[in-house]
């Protein structure tokens, strides 16, 4: 077992006892740094960027070496797993992501299948290889989250071809024809459950599913096509890897009313968004999960003793914990953290939550 | 007092017995509708139509000579009074709205005032002008509804310059200087107050708040930004006009979470997105106010005997409705009819919800 200097992040989303509440940021390494746009300029691209171990390594370390955040996450794509099945992902320049086959036609989704995991080899080549660049003094530093868009997610950008507002053909295909929709989430629960495990054997230590567009949908649709194969994938993973607990986070943004039912996923914890309170959503969770949570990206916009304010206020609603409590907290964004955020603003938010959250604990 | 021939409507929102569900669409006059694009054309823009009377009334009576709807809604938009405050309100073609002079500075802000409701008039004017064309062999047809944005959502817009993702400026502005955001809402408040009150003296006899993007507000700045000041204006409004109770719906798209508080605004009907289950929703809120929703608008692409399905099921979530019962249900989207939808699936929509909301109560 690999010891590692700064496990807070792992303990806490155990609901165990930490000194302070660890954090990190979605899409921490990104273009708010620097750093970041010289390591993509030299890759020529996004995803020359993210297929290539060296540069998702290095891409990884940047935001850990700028701030004293609990945990890295692997740099990769949420579409990396439809790409393998054949659809041809694309990133036009200065546009989201596209896919060249999109599936518009019953053939083309009877044909789906599971890819086979050796096209996704960088991925697990980058976990490997993060995992060594994270050794220091013969620990590992922090932890590594390993993570997968949810199959609704998925199958979201997989139908529709690109981004969408509403999701029109997606949700046009749920409604209109249900057995084909069911058939495209049964394949990617299958193919996100495999990716995960192997990413857990590659190196990863947390797994979290990106349920980005599972909020979109109505009550009733977000059970049965959401939430119902998120349930199936967390049911597949490796739980248990190199003598450690792999816990699971599930985050849906804009799933706050759902978070009863997402307690009962098998998650060891619920990612929640900015518009959730969390001394509420830890009384209904109770002591089933660890919430992981939830300042509003935009607050980095303002001056640093207002990010402070906002972070410490998160932490209060949240409430004290106490040894012994069956609860845990993981600080984190609602969402991504946006490309024009002053990288010094995070170091601000970084030492609010650190030092707040000790007082709490003391 | 003018005899309305059927005010379903008006009784649902009061939470009064009604022998069916009442419904009727947000947007549900517009650009699925060929014969509201005729009229466009007409007009020759979109703000040539809505600033005309004329057009304003023919384009309001188009859905109702289609589908038996319960209630008709002014023409409009929702961007009207920060027009009539100076902002210069702008529609490019194939974009969303835009302010030629957003508030982006503090000298803007100090200098922003309620408007002259003259600037309003063709408003008021569109507002008595239908209802003098709905009435028919001596009685109004179905109630008109009168509208505006939230002073939130007018402030998003106000700040911003136009429609956004992220809202990013306005976000920065409420977190760094929120006693400028504080500013801009109490204006945006007494106008909103006052542009609905001259509705209601104009003819309208139900109004709507429309915060289409309070819910992308982070808890606690949701209450203190978005709310707060919706509760003002329904604290300014007449409840009672020429002999009749005048009710008030609120809705926040993404509001879901906060119905507890909303059903303490003052409102006496909330409007909820598909996220929200009606049933729980009507056991949060109980007897304080009426519910208003919330079919998800993407349904309306599935074939007519689907989109009966659906609604028939939103109709269970809210459950059975027995005399006596001190609670109400207005059917609506969960949010505004694409433009893509088939009319003869709005067809389908209305003729399911009448005939099984019958079922129910019988």
């Amino acid at each position: 077992m690999t010891p590692i200097a700064n496990d807070t992040f792992l303990r806490a989303l155990l609901r165990e006892h930490t000194p302070y509440t660890p954090l990190w940021l979605m899409r921490q390494a990104g273009r708010y740094l620097p750093e970041y746009n010289a390591t993509r300029t030299r890759a020529g691209s996004f995803l020359g960027l993210a297929q290539n171990p060296d540069f998702a390594t290095e891409v990884t370390l940047q935001p850990l070496d700028r701030f004293p955040l609990d945990a890295a996450i692997l740099f990769s794509d949420i579409l990396t797993v439809p790409d393998a099945m054949g659809l041809g992902l694309r990133f036009a320049a200065g546009e989201g992501p596209r896919f060249e086959r999109p599936l518009r036609d019953e053939a083309a989704i009877e044909a789906l299948r599971v890819p086979d995991l050796d096209r996704l080899r960088y991925v697990f080549d980058a976990v490997s290889q993060i995992r060594r660049a994270l050794m220091q003094d013969g620990r590992q530093r922090v932890p590594l989250i390993g993570f997968s868009g949810s199959p609704w997610t998925l199958a979201c950008y997989m139908v529709e071809g690109q981004g969408s507002d509403d999701w029109h053909r997606a949700k046009t295909l749920l409604y209109s024809r249900p057995d084909l929709m069911h058939r495209i989430l049964a394949v990617n629960a299958e193919a996100v459950a495999a990716y995960l495990n192997a990413q857990i054997e590659a190196g990863a230590q947390a797994a979290m599913i990106f349920d980005s567009w599972g909020g979109t949908l109505a009550d009733r649709a977000f059970q049965a096509f959401s939430l119902d194969y998120s349930r199936r994938v967390i049911a597949l993973l490796k739980r248990e890897h190199a003598g450690r607990r792999v816990p699971v986070i599930l985050f849906t943004k804009g799933g706050g009313m759902w978070l009863d039912a997402m307690a009962d996923s098998g998650a060891d914890a619920l990612g929640v968004d900015w518009t959730v309170n969390l001394g509420e959503a830890r009384k209904r969770v109770g002591a089933r999960v660890a919430l992981q949570g939830n300042l509003d990206p935009a607050i980095l916009f303002a001056p640093p003793h207002c990010i402070a304010e906002q972070a410490r206020a998160v932490l209060d609603d949240f409430g004290p914990l106490r040894a012994g409590d069956r609860v845990g907290h993981v600080f984190n964004l609602g969402h991504g953290i946006s490309q024009f955020t002053p990288p010094e603003h995070v170091a601000a938010l970084v030492e609010a939550v650190h030092a707040h959250s000790r007082t709490l604990r003391s």
